[in-house]
């Protein structure tokens, strides 16, 4: 068994046009990376090589919380070593938190002899979530974990089915450097939103879930469209229609909000798109002067792997 | 070319659980059965061989209204005799108008040379439902037509995925003999629904597509649960509770209100079982007096079909 490994957690979009809450999928750039060690010391420690800010307390760092929910499961007591040498920034909707819980978790069951299969895994995650955005989600913990495109079907039982999509499917991610608090982006939400959005919104995800199914890319692109939240949350980011519609001009199967924003994602099924789209993306923001990063990458059927381990 | 074709359209539950007015399958049996002859009297005949009442005046029976859609479409001149053997009854939230419709557009179709493929066809059954309830729904037409599970994902443009399902998939469908009204049913439910509720309804919805798609029957009976619709209008449908949890507790993938009702189905994964269901539904209406007839079978691949042709 090793006694350390080091592990790459992706990055994720949730939401995904019109499955708000219960829809996700993986991507393979950017990611978390982090080195996980047992120590003999019972403890947790937190070790931040990155230049983005973490919590370094273990009762309020989403990765040891998320390792501790697993060995309490497991009964067991042992200590480990969590260094991160590489962060998604946080806050920007692909996925930050979701990236750490899901890589310590998987790193931490490595080193305990695997007892847990990757679905399993998900649980322990969510605890993450739960102290990061104070309810614990699975829609970006799940495509994190599992790779590809994942549904939560349901939360009690939690069903999360990984939906099966096309090959050659590339998503450019633009992450504009704005803030747009989870919070905010859930407090502007309606409560209550009209029966007929709500029929046009499931048969759109009904849509895109057969779209993927079947790699009918008419379909993903006639489906991928979000009537309730989008058209709420994308006036908290500037020039979101002309981002959007330059990347519908440019060739995109659709484009919508990575998780609560600010991230905007856009599928294609050519890789040439995606790099068009991503260029498109960054001078749009630099045209009223913000800076944005931005990440092509096919979606990652995989999700988190071991990139290397030791004794 | 043939002169007259005789064809069976088979009765279609439509809604599915949380597939409310995008989602419908075909089944076996009932069905309209009907023969269409050319005429050349460039006119429309209904004739009604049924104890069933049915306009007939051609402007007002769905299935001509349907033919002249098709028939303008052709920018043809047609006479069509179209005699009615056996209807299903109307009013009972199975399809009894979309058979109708879909049989006579199939069937002229046929007697024209087949200029239309069974999707193009669907927009002119459409027609006849316009007539029927007072708007152009194609979630009865699209899978008499087509057969199997469809899914309307737009109607603007018109959308149709037929969603591949399992071979051995077994529907019960019970019709209480009481009257609920496509319009009251619509008239009781709410303008809006909570986001809370819309979110659950659409994780079914898409794990029912998923779980139908991959033959999961685990996935495809959590999924079938409709949180919003069901609650309210089961109220229109004495002893719907008992009913359910009957089938249910024989063994029922799920059970739900067929169209807008009264008829209730059940799906399940053995011949067995759904003919268990049929007896226990007919008896809980039978112990409040309340008479029924119950159907059983397959669901049904093909849809709509000649059984009989000739000079």
């Amino acid at each position: 068994m090793s006694e350390w490994v080091k592990i790459f957690s992706p990055a994720t979009v949730s939401n995904v046009g019109p499955g708000f809450d219960v829809l996700g999928f993986a991507i393979d750039q950017p990611g978390d990376e982090l080195i996980i060690l047992k120590t003999n010391t019972g403890k947790f420690e937190i070790v931040n090589e990155t230049d983005i800010g973490l919590p370094l307390e273990p009762e309020k760092n989403v990765a040891s919380v998320a390792v501790k929910a697993m060995l309490t499961e497991l009964n067991a007591e042992q200590g480990f070593k969590i260094v991160f040498t590489r962060k998604i920034y946080p806050g920007s909707g692909i996925g930050s938190s979701a990236a750490s819980s899901v890589g310590a978790v998987f790193g931490a069951n490595e080193l305990m002899g695997s007892p847990f299969t990757r679905k399993q895994m998900v649980r322990f995650a969510m605890e993450g979530e739960r102290i990061a955005c104070g309810s614990a989600h699975a829609d970006n913990t799940a495509p994190a974990m599992l790779g590809g495109f994942t549904l939560v079907q349901s939360y009690t039982p939690l069903t999360i089915c990984p939906i099966p999509s096309p090959e050659n499917l590339y998503c450019t991610v633009v992450h504009p450097e704005i803030e747009v608090k989870t919070a905010d982006a859930r407090k502007i939400l309606k409560k209550d939103i009209s029966m007929r959005l709500a029929i046009t919104q499931w048969g759109n995800l009904a849509g895109l879930i057969a779209g993927l199914m079947q790699s009918d890319f008419e379909l993903i692109s006639s489906s991928l469209k979000d009537v309730i939240v989008e058209p709420v949350r994308s006036i908290l980011i500037p020039k979101f229609n002309d981002v959007k519609q330059g990347a519908m001009d440019a060739g995109a199967l659709g484009c919508s909000i990575s998780g609560s924003g600010p991230s905007i994602f856009a599928l294609s099924n050519q890789k040439e798109i995606a790099e068009k789209i991503a260029v498109m993306m960054q001078e749009t923001f630099k045209s009223i002067n913000i800076g944005s990063k931005v990440f092509v990458s096919k979606v990652n059927p995989e999700g988190v792997r071991v990139m290397e381990r030791g004794e």
